[in-house]
């Protein structure tokens, strides 16, 4: 039997985004996101939305650049932090002593200490009311070495990566491996479909 | 040291969504999901993005209504299954054995087996390229009462979302709590800071 919560913004999961940005003379910002997303494959984009009252806001629309940097679990009060403070009150980078590394595709810094960083060029805004989503087309990721596996494949595990708890206000690691993508759903094909490649989305 | 991986659809973390639509004739569907996410407060909305070609794209053009029902780990192949094969080859909905459950909010059924889901009236489609994003304004939450704390809030833990990961091409569920959310993060501010109200972002 399922509860009725009325409409809210409650769904799993959510992402922890640092979204970095120039304000103005070129200091380094950041704020905490947890509305956002891919939302294109070709070309790569990921959306983002942020308050129109955000230091973050003007910047972006200044600089018609982003970036998102990813925080790994060892950093979950730093991420926190910067979704509490306003860059208007306080140097974040300084305070969190975190590092801001310019880009070299776009016109906004990234976070040094985080193990994947996504460089965004601003391609469209939507007002959508009290938020204005960003769009961004995504020109390069980055990823630390160490968090990478012999293949040259990312790794979950080791990127430790945050998971923003809306309903339960608070945040998560990631568990145990559930399954195998394009693969374990074969299990319903029947043995024609399996041998039959039309029926199977191209990987 | 960091790794250039170049333009690529690569973060964390992922969604697993199930997009319910009623194709022609009134005919229950869904499609797996990961490019999405929430996208505004007020209104409500949360954004996921499809292929032209998808049977779900004319669905939702054609009733202005989709759902969003969040899968369980324990449906972890149903959801892997319901991203490799197209409902223009097969009734998913039966071939799964999951109940299509008819909203009384928005025209479009969801995933009775699924502890939430979300109803949504479609606001905006945008053209992004590969994938038009669809941005649906949440008309209600449901949640299974079992998947509810004493409190009435939803407890991730029992819900059991899965989580993409597109990098190594399979699924995780929910690890450890890494810390509480607006509130780990207090520990970067100064005393003054910490009784100014102004400082913190409201909750």
């Amino acid at each position: 039997m399922k509860r009725s919560l009325g409409p809210q913004t409650l769904v799993y999961p959510l992402p922890v985004y640092l979204v970095g940005s120039y304000a103005e003379n070129d200091r380094p910002n950041i704020m905490t996101a947890a509305w956002g997303g891919i939302c294109c494959s070709e070309p790569p984009c990921l959306a983002v939305s942020v308050r129109k009252s955000r230091l973050t806001y003007a910047a972006v629309q200044a600089r018609k650049a982003f970036t998102i940097s990813v925080p790994p679990a060892r950093l979950t009060a730093e991420a926190d932090f910067a979704g509490l403070a306003s860059g208007r009150d306080c140097d974040k980078f300084a305070r969190l002593k975190l590092t801001p590394v310019r880009s070299e595709l776009v016109d906004a810094p990234y976070v040094g200490e985080c193990p994947l960083v996504l460089e965004l060029a601003l391609l469209h805004s939507l007002d959508l009311g009290s938020h204005v989503q960003f769009v961004g087309e995504i020109k390069d990721v980055k990823v630390e070495e160490n968090c990478l596996d012999p293949a040259g494949k990312p790794d979950a595990a080791a990127l430790d990566p945050l998971i923003y708890d809306g309903g339960g206000r608070q945040y998560f690691r990631y568990g145990e491996i559930a399954g195998k993508a394009f693969s374990t759903g074969k299990a319903f094909l029947s043995e024609q479909e399996f041998t039959c490649a039309h029926f199977l989305r191209p990987s």
